[in-house]
């Protein structure tokens, strides 16, 4: 031992007999159904029929955690393991055996032989558990598979967590990736006094399933310059030969936990919140070090061939069972697991004790710590609504007004963000700026900036939704709350995100031991139907298509159509627990529909009758118009009047649809009417003419098992410019002159009286067509168009 | 004029008479309806009325375009231009405008009077043009409005156009996208001697919507070592005093320039295709430079408040007419329009000649300069099929045949690629490499690397779904074919680009002078009944729905249930024009079941009875059984073994379905069946179990207007792990079993027969699920199970 060497001798030992350990237990996993301590010759029959799963990752990753162990005793650390290769799975539970933390969580799985036996077994096996870290992973918040996400999801696990450490491995392939790249700027929104830090390690193991690495190939020079631009300090620990590499590990460790402390400290004793730079760490590895060197001549430690199995034991060439075995025997689990197939006493004292260990961090069960939010009473924000349609007004302001007080509340408790990409105030929820500003750690310039703060609440000064959902993903899954706010068409962007989150929160519903964590909510502003600066590009509703299909447990579709609707479901969504919630919302001044009371009762229905615009009140209607989403519902009721105005004897109901999920069977999604509602809603004859704020076929979807069939949906139908905003309801098939033409022509009572209103809305279309490139804007009488009760007309 | 000086004096006033005048041009559009060369007072009727579009990023496009058309002529450079931020299409367009290249193709926007006046009205005007720079403006092949793509596309726009350079102008805002912080290292996949130039232009502006910007206010420092880190050679112009700008302007892109070629030079001269460090440009000027410096007291000029129009002039408040007059007037139209309007012949010269100016370069109309590809003959590589079932093989593996002789037979012609994130060996297109190898342009490992070539035409050493996406729209949009291979769930990760890549053509296909280019095609194996290695994280089909949604003249969707019709529906896709083509592959040993004959037949028709798993000839069937995808069909024809066996009386009809969308009526999509054929195929009301391979809402959402209601369809159901192949089916209720039991659930007339076998398949389910815990893998009666002509059982 040098004097400069981190580790003595006795813990260089220990260091590396876990890291045995746990690398042995990886590989077990892996190839083993019996015989977990080789204390038998191995045959045929101890191995598994498939070899399902990855050794690559594995031992690079086992190294690091060992590492981060032995710092967690040595400097007291509340730390968190994110593992971002897609794979490795068996490492971390590996880990989390050794350390007791899996069995406590999984009696079953005893830290014995025949615990052992069935650790190895139910790996990659069917009724057992991914190859990734999973929900059933314990201190795992974030899933291998879908790559990239690993650094946002850290650094939202230590907003507002002060005290702790969140160590990220960064896989070099999920380096190379899009919202991965982007995440290394997160460190341009972390507070040193108020947040906690995110270590990450990047694992530059070398290779991606056939293919090196960008980040292992690039030199040196350029790889530091690289990180030292995004506002890092890395430190290279580089190397194969384990002792060497255990020092050079131990002391990039201390060096990193000490730069964390040196600058929280600094910074909290100062006050002095700028931007400091982090320390992170850049560790080279061989791919399945310390796995098999060579397999019939060929390099695998060290190359691409290490990603899966490295051995094919089932191949049918010799040699293979004594290669593995040999391999396996390698690690000598003889020195390392007691008669019983425990760990060895002095083994076991080198894990951190009790909820330091971090397969028992709460944080990485955030449902653990969740607080409920303060809420303050959605009705004293009520729009004051005298008679439907009397007057208009911006339902995302009227929100704004409920989200700065919400922000208030829950300033002192730090468990509620809001997260965006720069469209806050776009999407007109600018009051909440009253409550706290947008985070920021670089420089402000108070001549031009515009409510930054080091510590403010509204993570939306950087332009990428990958960041925004990642941040807040992990901030709810370590036990806070928030919510999305961004534009419908763009919210697209991270389409696949969701869809993970939608399956973790799936499989964390089956396991006990997850504890509920606060609902992902998005609020969708700047619709398909709102599109004044811009066009085409920003036009797509088809995100409720999307997050429809996830499982029916999880997912939830709200479209107010006014303001004390948006604030009733808004205050339902920020409230609930383990769902998606989507509430697509309107930010243009629009006419209000319900007052407070009326609104509660509506969106707590759902779905209802619109009474006060029908007039089939002790009848059967004749007609059934249906809408769902703020410019439908105007669209509808404008051609309610129109169609009353000259069909006075038509008898028209209309119902809104608030919970689009009602539509649905209740047999399928728990928020399903029966058909017996519905065919009270929606009779079981009269045809529907249904104005849906996105895809027609969603609707169609939904309803297609429902006793009514002359079902006629108008909604998006990918037809937009930049163009005013009757006109984008046009070209869309979807505006009350349209709606009047597929009503009428439903009804073949009314012969030649349907004849003439049908042309007398193509001459309305012809009317609007003429006045809108003419005058650029939309005719007075849409423009100025006002519900008057049914009466009145255009 | 010192000594060091670019530009000569009459250059630089060159430099600054056409930039004042593009300025104008954007400012004009934003603001007039008419007076477009104020040649008389501003009067507010000459204003639009409602003021749509961006000015923030004008001036700075305007600046780097006047100077990249300087190097143009100097230079004779062959160059396109990116427009990367959102906005500023009336920057571009007013470029296009100013050398002639707007108005060939929009002879009603001529270089007049008159023509300035409709040029500036029809600017986000209804029936006029977007905002952004978009398919309807010439020169571009990127899209404002989503961010994020712009590098990518540049990088697959100078792919094997070695004669090429992409101008890339990329915002700041657009920076903090993760597409675009992966696209830097592009870089590392660019040959010096076959490929293009990509020169970066980071417009430092400051500021986005509302907020600052990351790579504007990290230090000088930080901003330089992160583009030397992706390894770039950046140089720094930074001002806003006009006249020095030019000159340092004048001087980067020289430099640029020369670097470029120097590079280009000696890689050429010398063979050496080793990375360079290509040059770049960080630009850095204030937000809306030239324009209101304040309005109301406030710094608009070099502040966000200078991103969309800087001027309220219909706020109501006095003085705004006088100030926007000012501000137009102080870039001197009269100077630069002569009496009709158009540009002083002095500045006339300024421009680049013909094809080489941005908006008249064919690489930005690439359909004009697309060649067909020398396609080999797909039924040389049909897989032997003596009868239906007899032989298994992996679908993807024959494909790989035809796709490696397809890459042979192109090579010379460098006008195809392969795309994909690290994942063709995976999805058994390998022989592929036997033809051209694995891009990658940094050192290479003969000892670890396989199949890596400086010159290779696979593009999959990145593992960026975005990259790969962004590369190959680039490719494509400048008249060159290739493909996208990847796994089925993680091509969700693309979801919004692929909305915005079909929006795109969808425009195009409305523009006459834009050019076919070849279809963007999708072969996605992996799928999600086959996860072995993986789990729940790589289960989705949902692509399918994603795409099902856009206009339906763009896309096709194909689930080729053998080798033969995979072969066929890819020669197919691989042909066509302005598509977007998903299909949906397996790449596990799988049964084949039709020979090449049946197979062209087959997917020509798109969907058919098979008459040979069918017993219903001559009779109306008691029940159709229809499959869509390789597993469903798989576990159709095994359910119809087992109701042969059983009940020999019932008359059974198998329907296949290759190309989805001939379920929709043929008025909805151009492949529809109309209900003639669609009836005479499934019945008017026959019960139909329909196995398919995604969501089962698809199936619904496509028919839901057919005659038949009697529809009950199986798919994926969000249930999933790893588990055996067989299990995901059961976990889905998509197995034989499952299907058995849906039969003859919906025939009534079997009476007690219908009891017997539903117990009998519970009683295999129960089976199953056993066998499976114990052995860890499928019973051999479902393993082995062969389709033996509708005979045998299991």
């Amino acid at each position: 031992m040098s004097k400069k060497d981190s580790l003595t001798k006795e813990q260089l030992r220990a260091v590396d007999a876990w890291w045995r350990a746990a690398n042995y237990l990886s590989a077990g996993q892996l190839y083993l159904l019996d015989n977990p301590l080789l204390r038998q010759p191995l045959q045929p029959e101890h191995l598994k029929q498939h070899i399902v799963g990855h050794w690559g990752t594995c031992p690079g990753q086992n190294f690091i955690y060992t590492h981060l162990n032995r710092a967690i005793v040595k400097y007291d650390l509340d730390m968190i393991y994110l593992c971002g290769p897609g794979h490795g799975g068996n490492a971390v539970v590996a880990q989390d055996y050794l350390d007791g933390s899996y069995s406590e969580i999984y009696p079953n799985i005893s830290q014995d032989v025949a615990g052992m036996k069935r650790l190895f077994r139910q790996f990659s096996f069917p009724g057992g558990i991914p190859c990734h870290t999973a929900p059933e992973t314990p201190g795992s918040i974030n899933e291998g598979g879908e790559l990239g996400y690993s650094l946002a999801h850290a650094f939202g696990a230590v907003m507002d967590n002060p005290g702790l450490i969140a160590a990220c491995v960064v896989g070099d392939g999920e380096a190379e990736t899009g919202p991965l790249a982007a995440a290394w700027h997160s460190n341009k929104f972390l507070n040193p006094i108020t947040d906690g830090a995110v270590l990450p390690i990047l694992h530059l193991n070398g290779f991606k399933v056939s293919n090196p690495t960008i980040f292992a190939r690039i030199s040196h020079e350029e790889l530091e310059m690289f990180f030292k631009g995004c506002g890092w300090e890395p430190r290279f620990v580089e190397g194969d030969e384990p002792q060497s590499m255990h020092q050079k590990m131990a002391a990039a460790l201390d060096w990193a936990v000490r730069e964390i402390q040196r600058i929280q400290e600094y910074a909290r004793s100062s006050g002095d919140a700028a931007r400091p730079r982090w320390p992170m760490i850049v560790l080279r590895t061989p791919k399945g070090w310390t796995g098999p060197k060579e397999v019939d001549g060929k390099i695998v430690e060290g190359s691409w061939r290490a990603h899966q199995a490295p051995i094919p034991v089932h191949d049918g060439r010799p040699g293979r069972l004594e290669q593995l075995e040999a391999w396996l025997r390698s690690y000598h689990p003889e020195e390392l697991f007691d008669e019983n197939g425990a760990l060895i006493p002095s083994l076991q004292d080198f894990a951190p004790r009790g909820e330091r260990r971090m397969g028992a961090n709460p944080h990485a069960n955030g449902g653990l710590l969740l607080r409920d939010l303060r809420i303050p009473d959605f009705r004293e924000y009520a729009q004051e609504v005298p008679r439907p349609g009397a007057v208009e007004t911006e339902d995302m302001a009227v929100l704004g007004g409920y989200v700065r007080d919400l922000m208030s509340r829950n300033l002192a408790g730090r468990n509620f963000r809001i997260f965006g990409p720069d469209e806050t105030a776009s999407n007109r929820l600018e009051q909440v700026f009253q409550a706290s500003g947008r985070r920021w750690a670089d420089e402000i310039d108070p001549e031009t900036d515009s409510c930054l703060s080091h510590d403010g609440r509204v993570m939306d000064a950087a332009l990428s939704e990958h960041l925004c959902q990642g941040w807040l993903e992990g901030y709810l899954l370590t036990g806070r709350h928030g919510f999305f706010n961004s534009y419908e068409a763009f919210i697209r962007i991270v389409d696949s995100m969701v869809s993970q989150h939608a399956k973790w929160l799936k499989v964390c519903r089956q396991l006990p031991w997850r504890q509920s964590i606060a609902s992902l909510n998005y609020v969708l502003a700047s619709n398909v139907w709102q599109q004044d600066h811009n066009g085409f590009t920003h036009q797509d509703p088809g995100f409720l298509d999307h997050v429809a299909n996830k499982k029916a447990d999880v997912v939830r579709l709200y479209l107010p159509p006014d303001a004390n609707c948006l604030l009733s479901c808004f205050d339902h969504c920020i409230q609930s627990r383990n769902q998606i919630n989507v509430m697509i919302a309107s930010k243009l001044p629009r006419p209000q529909w319900l007052n407070m009371e009326e609104a509660i009762k509506h969106c707590t229905h759902g779905i209802g009758i619109w009474q006060w615009a029908s007039n089939d009140q002790g009848h059967e209607p004749d007609a059934v118009l249906a809408c769902c989403g703020d410019t439908p519902t105007l669209e509808t009721l404008a051609a309610v009047t129109i169609l009353r105005h000259h069909l006075p004897d038509l008898k028209i109901r209309v119902v809104n649809v608030v919970d689009l999920m009602k539509l649905q069977p209740h047999t399928e999604h728990p928020h399903g009417l029966t058909d017996e509602d519905y065919d009270a809603l929606f009779t079981t004859d009269a045809p529907i003419i249904f104005a849906f704020h996105g895809y027609p076929t969603l609707v169609h979807e939904l309803t297609y098992r429902r006793h009514n069939k002359k079902l006629h949906v108008r909604g998006y139908k990918e037809e937009g410019t930049i163009t005013t905003p009757f006109d984008m309801r046009v070209r869309n098939d979807i505006d009350r002159f349209h709606l009047v033409m597929d009503t009428v022509k439903r009804l073949p009572q009314l012969g030649n009286s349907a004849a003439y209103l049908i042309q007398e809305m193509k001459d309305k279309l012809v009317e609007h067509r003429q006045y809108i490139t003419t005058h650029g804007q939309d005719m007075p009488e849409v423009r100025d168009w006002k519900w008057n009760g049914g009466k009145g007309i255009y």
